[in-house]
């Protein structure tokens, strides 16, 4: 049993021992640095949000002692997943739509919706949904891009889940804003509040949607205001085929409020106005030139792949192999729940994984450690948060899940690093710590109401499936 | 509450009622024929493990009593889904060795583990073990190649799960049998006791491997055995690039044991031996031309697409839009869970979907409906079920499922075909039933001591990990 802090200690045996707010036991401990190691029986120790100590069991005993104490005998421990690309609110609109190109699926379905129904409470509802979801699946961080970030920072704070939240810029309105200016104008607060790293668990980044959606001269002000403020640029890029041969054409589609005057390939256009940097993270990128992708490696761009988005949405698959060969830093993300339709980072891990060697025709393309990195430290470099998650190393807050491997599902097991990426499914995920807090605590949420995060949901759909009746019904 | 056989029943009220074994009540119930549909507040009907009716609840209540009455309000009723390629045994195999070639995948890996440990106690523990994976995850029926058919027969009576059986033969002695005579004469019994149809769980079928482990001579005794009983000829086809191009050489590779005197690509020495037609299951399929696709519609080759392990082993991407279109009857397979990893129907489901998409760059390619009856009723057809499972119509076998739609990731929920296919997860399944016996109630095996498999599963594990140990240090 643990002891608590008030509990009779033996003065001999333990006047050496160390406070500590959090100890775990796990059977195996996956550190992601060094990449593929496993530490059998060895214990995570957190204090003051950050982790002071990954050790054998018996040391950690001989020198801790837990305010909390977590014995995991069955269960792997490793980084909390970091999810790279996703509009959280958009879980409101899972299923909304299927079997659609991009196009049509966002003209037709996604954007009238989103105008009747988007606003502050919808924001709220949805993101708690999706942060109940990633929490549930062992995600612990998100890189977010959607409207209303008051709500979305509001629900960060009350769930205690880590997120960069994106401040969005399109070149038409929104239900959030009326036009660029405004756009600009909401984002500036944001900018200076949670700029500065300082926020244990929001950071920022300025969100122009995509080039064909914001102007060459809005995505310049997008880029000046992050560098100012220093933080990372976040956009779609390179999603579809046709983005790219519009845009090097100038030919405007449904979709397109903006082409460049250049007639140039997106990139190339982001190229010409110095965006390309260490400061981009750019989502999807399945159409990449062999010259793009060494543009993308000199300039330190960021990218996160979204696989099942991709396959889903027939965008193509992104050519990471490549990439990661030469040295491109590629994430992983799920895009929204409208579009894949899961958080699950699990099967997006895996998906990247295997999609990988269909792509290069080479069973040894990302291997399940290298899956694994992306799907954790490589996401915590592209959000620059590097330093303080994506691994479990000293130093590092704990952000911290475990998978229960005590099931048929994933027995037998040979290999933890590979049965993480190829056996283990969501709902393995036990326990998930941010910042050492416990969120889900042997599967039970922590700080969401389930019960009434349900109810809410169904109130939405049930308006959202009333009004889409009616819709087609006058169409 | 659900009346018992014994209670009293309201003389007035339910004297017109019949009496049946069991009355499913479901939120939703997806008949999967006719496609597209879904039947929402309605009941499945149940006696002596048939499918006697599927009508509205309040029909339902006048018209049936149940003695066992299942009532599910958040959930959604569908077919068992029909795992058309697999090998249960290797289950114990799980993440063995990943991220190599199938060559070296096998020779290095699997073989020579296969050889050391493979037996009937083997056997047994894996099957069960593949056996508890499937229920739990919504599968009903396997399409099985292994050694040993007397103890995977065992095991489907035992935890009551529906199988066809496949007898191996292969051109090499095994830990099951000496050669090919051998296995000829292996397989008799079983043809002789299960290929007439009358057994209620248990089909057999012939399972000659590959073109490259099987001579010509004895692929066409497999066929004409197969014929002689009226049974399906089951076998690996086209899977690489490797096996068509060595076939069409005759270069000979560490993999196989033989290549037909005809310098011609697999499927077409097939067509030559006559081994084309509706008895043909082939798994796997990655290479083909429009020509073989051609000529499998026209002779009805059934093709059982298994896109995790083809995408895992970098065998290529299955033309399975070309093929539907054309007419060929295409399910899905999980293929082992040593080169999967699991055996996660739901996933693979919704992989053949999504990736159907992407190698034709057409959205709306593979829809979820389609997908689904891949999963279910083209399995049955593919194993000449057709008229016993594969969908919940009047007449067919109780084999049934429930997923359970009231939680987090499946909230909300605007199409209940889309949600199966895109959103659900193996987790979900709640209840299966299989002749209409409950195999799985409430997410627990009711055939099957989950406690004492788990045992026997890390024992075998054990061992294989110290015989891997060994034989490295001895290299």
């Amino acid at each position: 049993m643990p002891p608590t802090p008030q509990a009779p200690i033996d003065i001999d045996a333990s006047s050496f021992k160390q406070k500590v707010d959090l100890i775990i036991y796990a059977a195996h401990v996956i550190p992601v640095v060094p990449r593929g190691v496993v530490l059998s029986n060895h214990a995570v120790v957190v204090k003051s949000s950050r982790i002071v100590a990954v050790l054998p069991h018996d040391k950690a005993q001989q020198l801790f002692i837990g305010i909390e104490e977590r014995h995991l005998p069955n269960h792997i421990v490793l980084p909390g997943l970091i999810n790279l690309h996703t509009h959280s609110t958009m879980s409101l609109l899972r299923g909304l739509s299927d079997d659609k190109p991009l196009c049509n699926w966002l003209t037709e379905d996604i954007w009238p919706t989103e105008g009747k129904f988007v606003g502050p409470e919808f924001v709220k509802v949805g993101v708690t949904l999706a942060v109940a979801e990633m929490l549930r699946s062992g995600t612990t961080c998100c890189n977010e891009m959607y409207y209303f970030p008051d709500e979305m920072c509001e629900v960060l704070e009350t769930t205690g889940f880590r997120g960069a939240v994106g401040l969005v810029v399109l070149d038409f309105p929104s239900p959030y804003g009326s036009g660029p200016a405004d756009y600009f104008c909401k984002a500036l607060p944001y900018l200076e509040k949670y700029a500065s790293g300082c926020h244990d668990l929001i950071t920022v980044t300025m969100a122009p949607h995509a080039p064909y959606t914001v102007s060459d001269e809005h995505l310049q002000t997008a880029n000046v205001l992050a560098r100012q403020h220093k933080v990372r640029v976040h956009m779609h890029l390179h999603e579809t085929q046709r983005e790219c041969e519009d845009s090097a054409t100038q030919n405007r589609n449904s979709m397109s409020c903006h082409q460049s005057a250049y007639k140039l390939r997106p990139l190339a256009n982001l190229k010409r106005m110095g965006l390309l940097s260490e400061h981009l993270i750019c989502a999807h990128m399945t159409q990449l030139t062999a010259g793009e992708i060494e543009d993308i490696a000199q300039a330190g761009v960021h990218v996160a792949h979204c696989p099942s988005s991709n396959l889903k949405l027939a965008s193509g698959l992104a050519p990471i192999t490549a990439m990661l060969e030469r040295g491109v830093n590629v994430g992983i993300g799920t895009d929204s729940a409208a579009s894949n339709n899961s958080l699950d980072m699990f099967s997006e891990m895996k998906l990247a994984a295997i999609l990988a060697k269909a792509e290069t025709k080479k069973c040894s393309s990302v291997p399940a450690a290298e899956a694994l990195q992306m799907a954790t430290l490589n996401g915590a470099r592209a959000l620059g948060l590097e330093n303080d998650i994506g691994s479990i190393e000293v130093g590092k807050r704990a952000d911290v899940i475990a998978v229960d491997c005590d099931n048929i599902e994933m027995l037998p097991m040979y290999n933890p690093i590979n049965h993480i990426v190829y056996v283990a499914g969501r709902e393995h995920v036990s326990d998930v710590w941010i910042n050492g807090k416990h969120l889900l605590a042997n599967h039970k949420l922590m700080t969401i109401d389930e019960k009434a995060l349900k109810m809410s949901v169904r109130k939405w759909a049930f308006d959202i499936s009333a009004y889409r009746k009616q819709h087609k019904a006058e169409q």
